[in-house]
């Protein structure tokens, strides 16, 4: 117990930019936070593509496809106009094939007893496939925790909602406050945080920031774009999360080698300006 | 528009307060929650049944049981083990015979964009068979915008969640206030509020609160229960939803027809003591 503090402490304390690779080893670090920064190391890329598809077909095309490119692949499975079970294996086995995690855009933001059954349950059963899913910290610590008694046994990871890219999202101050202790209480359950920019220094967790694209802008409905140097260099998150910057693209593939290079480039020199 | 703005001024300053079927009348009020009220009126019965199961075929007995006793029945559909387009539309033909609502109990939290496919498409096609959805307001209001473009043309409505029954919940204060700004700016889609009390006097909007039992208490993972009595009088909330306390019931209906008995007393109590 005074180990664990001593290295918290330690990593609290650290100033110096870390490369994923070397957060990958920390004492304190979720392993399958560990899986995912070896992941982007080895496959030089902090890219997680958001496959918005309602074709079940286009979507695994596209993994297959986008597969060597990503570090994450981001579904809303409940966007499908096709789903069946056989869509989850064939995702898995790509997730496999190409060294890639899934992660369901869930959003689970309800009482615990109910996230329990919505995560383990119904027709998706998304806890039997989905590596890392997310959550709202709205409902209070309930929700972690009954994720969490679904997801710990598995050996998955959850995501914390710190912050919105959305226009006049209420994910702000206090309320981000309270997501990083949430996220503090429970680190066995919680690798990181979707946030526009780092909340916290400790480096066991994961920054995940959506909403990015090589120019800024909208969507006319509430969305705001932000580009992968801003969010890696000056925003100091990990992870770039695309979607219509890639599947609008005329070339899908050449579009995400594009934010996949751009990614890497901001990333490294990122840690070239913390190491001077 | 002047006319507009005189009967809002009206119902604000509305200090006697309104049965539920002279609220129906109201020359704002959205038709579908007229209809509610008018059924709620009807039937004596301000219990909306939440209906947390995992079996199509216990969920749908049950509806046929309990349907001539609620206003509401609410629905996790995402938790069933068994769902099939033909539950749906058994769940409709219900609402019909014993006049009711369906409330699905999605909890929409994503960017404008992406809630409109949740809502409309996948394997659920909810805005198909659901009167009623309810959504958080972390997002920001494209959120609301987003699930209005589907729901408005079906003559849908909306709750927002402005506070939660939940240990902890950040859904207080000034977030509490951003849904109700919220809902005032979108007052043709969005009916009224999931909340803990009655936190606007515009008689337009309906306020229904989770979280009722008999006994005040909790669950172990956050959930904390009020009664029917205290939410209806004390809090002015008007609508009381009850799962547990009904499905964990030796006998069900006899249980739902103790909280709609004790949820019209409740009401009638409330009427009396603001006409004297």
């Amino acid at each position: 117990s005074n180990g664990v503090s001593a290295t918290k402490k330690l990593c609290l304390e650290q100033t110096t930019e870390l490369s994923y690779a070397e957060r990958a080893k920390l004492p304190n670090v979720h392993p399958l936070a560990a899986k995912l920064l070896n992941i982007m190391e080895e496959k030089s890329s902090n890219l997680c593509v958001s496959l918005d598809l309602t074709s079940s077909e286009e979507l695994l095309q596209l993994a297959d496809s986008l597969g060597p490119l990503v570090c994450i692949l981001k579904t809303h499975v409940d966007i499908l106009k096709d789903y069946t079970a056989g869509f989850t294996q064939k995702l898995q086995a790509l997730a496999e094939k190409h060294n890639f995690l899934i992660f369901e855009d869930r959003k689970f933001a309800d009482i615990g007893n109910t996230v329990k059954h919505q995560y383990d349950g119904g027709v998706y059963q998304i806890s039997s496939w989905s590596h890392i899913v997310n959550a709202h910290v709205v409902p209070g610590p309930g929700v972690v925790q009954g994720l969490g008694a679904i997801g710990k046994p598995l050996g998955r990871g959850c995501l914390l909602i710190a912050q919105m890219s959305s226009q006049g999202s209420l994910a702000t101050g206090e309320y981000t406050q309270a997501a990083l202790k949430m996220a503090e209480d429970h680190s066995d359950f919680v690798i990181g945080f979707i946030c526009g920019s780092k909340i916290t220094k400790r480096p066991e967790f994961i920054h995940m920031t959506p909403g990015v694209q090589m120019k800024a802008g909208g969507d006319g409905l509430g969305q705001q774009y932000t580009t992968p140097e801003e969010v890696l260099c000056n925003k100091g998150s990990d992870v770039i999360i695309v979607g219509r910057g890639i599947l609008e693209a005329p070339d899908r593939r050449t579009a995400a080698e594009l934010y996949r290079k751009c990614g890497w480039q901001a990333y490294t020199k990122r840690l070239g300006q913390s190491g001077q």
